[in-house]
């Protein structure tokens, strides 16, 4: 048995997880994102963790298999990350600078949304199952497909990035990204703030959230669950373009499973459930069987994944 | 050198394929396809030609790598196939009964469609590359995905039925699979002069195809080429659909590049710059530069990626 480090690089700080190359989480802990520090320096004191955790079970670098990164950024297949919007690291190959400190071991890194699928495929929701795609409900829609147990990185590390399929070509306002009607705009935490408030100002109709200056997602699916009719409408949007975006998905990729996670996932089974009913009404025949579940690891999924990078 | 056999099995006949192991196509014929046969005389009609045509070689089968099978319906990652609706072969196992009659040599099956995009991507549009993605516009609108060189099946076979992604929800006509909406209904033959026949019908506007009880989607496309409106009007339909369903696609699988195909294609390049015009008004910015181009082997893509099959 050899042991595993799993990173999962945030905006705000880094979150290591020590496992055994089965992928048992043994110890967790995290790193605060300094944004003053270069990529470089990032990566040393990652570096410096790995060596100390190790030193504290009386283990050797040879001990261990390698450093797994989940980066919010994409990752190009030879492990250089070309941009990360929500870190300074400048453009450097993770793989190439982190090997340097930890000499021996294994270094590779992906994007954190498809580490995250990858996580839920090794020890999550799509535990035993060869394929998935994932989908991470959070302040964007981030998105990670898992063919025979491998990250789909793609050729411009854009695999799986479900999150800006176009289900909407009457929308009017844009995505973060430029275009108009993606996912991101129904089914991220500000998308269902966003068709919730356009509800509210379009209908009369009673709703607990009426008159409130700011609320959030979660207050949205908390009125879903109380029965506001409002905030109701703006769900089911939210989940037929969902469901419509996951039916395409499914006659590409044909996954084993489709796993949904992320901040917004944790409103439980009354996703899925809504989901998979309009899933049903777009899905070709083949795949429309197809199981929508919720993640499992939660928080953990990243470091999970990233674990699995070095030791599938 | 060793020599491979490319199969492509159609409604109407068998397409047969002699290659050596580069690639290079050194013989090809055709068998009809006797409805009266059943599955399992078929293959053995196909045994007996491989035999001989080794033969004529003055080969062993030993000298041969194997035999590729494309089949028009979906074939599982095991070799058998769920169903084929063109042909009424039942349940069988291509792999296994095919394999029987040619012992020492390997069987592999693929859907035509899968197979197509395999062979554009070992000697057609895509040589050189590690993944593409194609749509066959023909009677129906077909695709295959290949990833790091290889075929995308998918759980229930379905992988790259890309012609059943719902781009309309506003349709009101039903799609042969019964879902309505489909990418095929605008962009195969059929839906094609369907949607032509529906702008006849909504315009007064002069047309060389208004008052013809019948026309071909070749008709539609020579009226497109000679500045014809209305012929112009269902074209746009067509590649605007086609547009944004391969930017949802591109940004799932990120594929190096997208090849079209089928009949309809043979149009040429007005196709593939009309469609990229579309496509990059949909297209996540990290996929937006993604080539889209004609395929290049004709009727031949079937035969050839039935041969990689079994060489690659």
């Amino acid at each position: 048995m050899k042991y595993v480090f799993g990173v999962d690089v945030g905006g705000t700080f880094i979150k290591m997880g020590f496992f055994d190359s089965e992928g048992t989480l043994i110890d967790k802990w995290e790193i605060p994102s300094d944004k003053n520090l270069s990529g470089a320096q990032f990566l040393s004191r990652i570096a410096e963790d790995v060596k100390s955790r190790l030193a504290r079970e009386n283990a050797a670098l040879s001990d261990c298999m390698g450093v797994g990164l989940a980066v919010p950024g994409p990752v190009l297949p030879d492990g250089s990350m070309p941009r990360l919007t929500n870190l300074d690291w400048g453009s450097l190959n993770v793989r190439e600078v982190l090997s340097e400190s930890l000499p021996g071991l294994r270094v590779e890194a992906a994007n954190d949304a498809n580490a995250a699928a990858l996580g839920e495929l090794w020890k999550g929701a799509g535990q035993g199952r060869q394929s998935l795609v994932m989908v991470t409900l959070g302040t964007g829609v981030g998105g990670g497909v898992v063919l025979d147990g491998k990250i789909l990185t793609g050729v411009t590390g854009a695999g799986g990035e479900i999150g800006h399929i176009i289900v909407n070509e009457a929308e009017t306002d844009s995505c973060g990204c430029g275009l108009k009607g993606c996912i991101e705009q129904y089914a991220a935490a500000p998308g269902l703030i966003r068709v919730t408030k356009q509800r509210l100002a379009e209908s009369t109709a009673p709703s607990v959230l009426r008159g409130r200056a700011d609320f959030s997602a979660k207050d949205v699916m908390d009125a879903v669950k109380d029965g506001d009719v409002v905030a109701d409408e703006a769900f089911q949007i939210m989940c037929r373009m969902l469901g419509k975006a996951l039916a395409g998905v499914a006659v590409t990729v044909n996954p084993d499973l489709f796993v949904i996670g992320g901040g917004l996932s944790k409103a439980g089974s009354i996703i899925t459930d809504t989901v998979s009913r309009y899933y049903a009404n777009f899905a070709f025949y083949a795949v429309r069987e197809t199981p929508i579940v919720l993640a499992t690891l939660g928080n953990d999924g990243g470091i999970c994944g990233a674990a699995r990078l070095v030791c599938a």
